[in-house]
């Protein structure tokens, strides 16, 4: 398409209904605020620009919206209408552009496909496009009129006949403008009516007066789902959920129950991968072919290369990198750590600003003391060490290829390669004592019960 | 409301198809005993007295229902229909109260407004109001026949009409009943129907026959859901779990994955609290407004202050007291203890028994070792301390202000403020054993595996 | 029934849509592989042979459908059609049976009892049989066209006339034929049609032409699902799931939350055990009466006895046996090990290849070292035993009954019975070095950040 084009995002709303210290489009879908999906399908789309229509966390809302095409902010002071909320970006749609796409920050779902379909509508030679839906209970919701093709005019329900309200084609709100119409348009709506509003869907009839053409393109209900509450919220969450895991399993992805599996925005798992129930994913995770995810497993900002084994009950903070045939067992956290191929940290385990060479064993219990209360400080581990079970790395150390650390050590010096290292104390056994020792705190619990302690 | 109010409450069901050991009502939704959902929605109607009409377990159904109210229980010995259980409590009834509400022990979704409505309803003069429901499939249900809003008849599905069989509006059971008429009706309740039981029901009949008016009110179809069976409880669960998930997002609590959260009848969540997906409410939790749950935590019995973070796979027990700020990381476990402002235990940590001081870092892998076999200890660790990881905390001990506990040490003694405290013997580094130990080691798995060991 | 019985599995799909590595059939449902649940239908119905037609992987379908009967395992080169592919078991069918089973390896929902009803209708006299079912949606689908009791024809969709496509009772594909007629029956079938391929559904046609008798018997429409995606695997595991669920409620489990309970095919739950919201049951787990499995367990191959109390957050691992009113607690691992009557061990432990004594108590943060890097050894605690917490038992290594373990120690050898065992440095606290030791670090770090480190 050699049309350029200008996405004006509207999301000045106040969001009270949210109950929220933030701007409601702040609030995160899939772990990306609902803003950046709404700029995100734009852009898919193809915009030029974006002009954002904010109240408050104007700051914030540009930072999110920020997904590195030109966006310019529009404080909205009054609320006086959508046409009113879209002649906010009056400056950008001066400047010039074919298509307007006028579009909420509070509809996540919207999709690139339906955006691209509006714009093509433009290039058909409409001046306005209204993106609908349709719905099973159009009760409440403006229908669109449709004659021969044309869209002839958006009914509200109350001003509906019998016969329109029979009609399951409704207004979803969002819009493609012609640029070389917009202002015009949008400066011809007027605000006559119950509320003292400039509505945006005034401009269908303003268009068809100027003799110009309207259509209506259909997205799915769900496209134009608009966020209201937190329920809203949770409900768009559950469906943008849906249909990430549907792509993912359509790909090849193993997930036994994919309705216990969470993803984000950005979650990255190749085919013939299997994730097991109870994962969930934060941003800037990716799972290579062949490997498993465990059940009870959260994984953030990590790699795990081919044939790994995760969890269950594991957790990978971000950095954490597996190799191929790694594995992190249960009640284990790795972060900011590389595990080496086929390396093995099963059970109970914290790895922290590490690395661990290729086949090395970490035995239960370990733990890499990598703060000192100010300073974060490295472990290495070389290839095929073995760790003994609870032992404690007080970084800065390194183990030794080949090293073997005897179970129960605190390690503060380096491990040469090959070398045995030992740092607990003798055991001694005293006969009798734990006989002796029974008996007196037997009495002490005696005492205290007695003393109603 | 100036009437005083006796609830029966019919809790004598066998349950049987529950195959359980204990009756039917001491199954919790909510982690609260049905019967106490049901008292607890007598009680905010304002219910002076409650009555229980118990077949076994009679003790432990009294004192689950206990609740503040007076509270009579009857023992209904023989089963011979729900008139005749009502009768059970004659001794109460005659005491003499305006209302009498008649509400099952099993049905624990019913409110405190459908109460409410139907004590309305006696005191705009009725002397029987049936408690109804509406649904789609009202096959196989009691119909609910209305003339000018007065209630003529409950007929049952095998005797209604094909006219009366499209009634969708049904018999939910509950009753409220004029207390200075209620004994009346119930003695002349008769029980000459094929099954020889005394049925609630025909006092619809026999109050209009004495000339006296009867009404239906409406109450959603959950609220009159009885339970029969654990899958019957399972839905019960649900339906209520999804009333308070709601009430929650509604508030302005974040919910992620709502229907992965978990609650009990007391949780109680400030907005712009944020629960990840997977999180289980025991009874007794409090969290904060600012405050996060991450993913797969377990809360019982704890608070959470502003701004703390929890899990994910945290762990509070119950006594666990975050204050503002504090964070308790993955693989932790606090009970009985206090984390104060800013305070941090983020992994694999048991904090049992303790005070820990505002800003306190306290290392991976820690332990505070609070129980000897007989008696529980407590740790008090002071403000600003270090306390390095995989540590062993000998209770009772404590850590002065500001002191730093070595990693991998085992405390015993009490370290004064500012100090700093070993417990850990001296590392050695044996060259060329580890080789060598290796070997060895593999020798011994090459002779078991010849041994077919 | 005294007639025997060949069950052919269709198995050689190529499931390209699957997008997997291996044969769709091998994907599992419950934890076992699709072509084993159709396998055990049969089994269930008394089936006395099974032939499997396969595609790739034909081996690890063999082995992955064997339950003890007699198999056969047919390769279909060429894809020609379901009644070609039946074909590909001529030897077996040759061998001379009651009745033929016609079944598919990617419907692992099939039960035993509609193969029975299908195999008593040929035994009714019918010739084929064929296995239908009734949804409210029918397009797409082959119209069951029935008169007299008598299945006359299955037609499909397209040639569906208005009246016979409002037929809701629909063709499932598998069938039962008589076993003396099947493969004069199957040798008839033709290719003249669109796609050239051998239709199973034309001995339905052929059976009448030669005067037999052909009916048709009622399947559930989860019963004839077939999976062809992972989306569709997910959906079918979603139902096997809500099944078994249904199935543990009914018998007297209590799960609060059965919709978050994973459950395997052999997965054993006593009647009044309660299992609470998200636990994974891998294969093998038996969980008996009065039991209490915590949120977020996950048990497999694994033993829990009556009134023992496991999680949340606890992994029982292959050969687990928790004895009567034992516990396990959070972040505890246990595998290979039996834990005595009454036994604790309650937080942050790792159990492996061990035994413990009953009454005795492993205290937090325990750590079984069993395994050398080569070797696995056995740690053996006796009754009554006290293991402090933080202690790390290296294996082989035995603690005598009574015998008292203190805190932080690291075990080598032996404790005799009743006897104390110390394994930790002394503590020394260096006065006022916490503070010095603070400010070099704090030093340190405003170097690095000077150094923009």
């Amino acid at each position: 398409m050699a049309r350029n084009c200008l996405a004006v995002v509207l999301a000045a709303g106040e969001g009270t209904r949210m109950k929220s210290a933030k701007s409601k489009v702040l609030h995160s879908v899939g772990n990306l605020p609902m803003i950046a999906h709404v700029v995100g399908a734009a852009q898919a789309a193809k915009v030029d620009a974006v002009s954002l229509v904010v109240g408050r966390d104007a700051d914030a809302v540009a930072s999110a919206a920020n997904t590195g095409l030109p966006i310019s902010t529009h404080e909205q002071t009054e609320r006086l209408g959508t046409a009113h909320a879209v002649l906010a970006a009056r400056e950008a749609i001066e400047r010039g552009f074919d298509d307007i796409l006028v579009v909420f920050g509070d509809t996540p779902l919207i999709t690139a496909e339906t955006l691209r379909n509006a714009r093509q509508s433009l290039d058909d030679g409409a001046d306005v496009v209204v993106i609908g839906f349709r719905t099973e209970n159009p009760h409440g919701y403006g229908r669109l009129i449709e004659e021969d093709g044309e869209l002839v005019a958006i009914r509200e329900h109350k001003d509906a006949s019998e016969e329109e309200r029979k009609i399951t084609f409704c207004n979803g709100g969002m819009m493609a403008i012609a640029g070389n119409k917009a202002l015009k348009l949008l400066d011809a709506v007027g605000n006559e009516n119950a509320k003292g509003e400039y509505y945006l869907t005034d401009i269908v009839g303003l268009a068809r007066e100027n003799g110009g053409t309207v259509t209506a393109i259909e997205a799915s209900a769900e496209e134009v789902l608009g966020v209201d509450t937190r329920a809203g919220l949770a409900r768009v969450e559950a469906l943008w959920q849906a249909r990430k895991r549907h792509d993912l399993l359509m790909a090849g992805v193993t997930m036994r129950a994919p309705e216990t599996v969470f993803l984000s925005h950005d979650t990255l798992i190749e085919a013939d991968a299997v994730i097991e129930p109870n994962v969930v994913f934060g941003p800037g995770a990716t799972v290579r072919s062949g490997a498993t995810i465990h059940a009870f497993s959260h994984i953030e900002g990590a790699t795990v290369e081919r044939g790994c084994s995760v969890g269950p009950f594991a957790r990978l903070r971000p950095g954490a990198s597996l190799q191929a045939g790694a594995k992190v067992g249960n009640f284990c956290e790795v972060k900011n750590a590389e595990i080496g191929e086929g390396a093995k940290v099963n059970h109970l385990t914290y790895v922290g600003d590490a690395e661990i060479g290729a086949k090395a064993n970490i035995g239960a219990g370990t733990i890499t003391c990598n703060y000192d209360g100010f300073n974060k400080h490295r472990t290495t581990i070389g290839e095929g060490a073995f760790v003994g079970s609870n032992s404690s790395l007080v970084a800065p150390v390194t183990i030794g290829a080949q090293a073997y650390v005897a179970s129960g050590s605190v390690i503060t010096r380096d491990v040469p390669d090959e070398a045995l290292a030992f740092g607990r104390a003798q055991q001694a056994n005293k006969q009798g004592l734990g006989k002796k020792l029974r008996e007196r705190l037997q009495a002490d619990k005696e005492r205290r019960e007695k003393a109603g302690d």
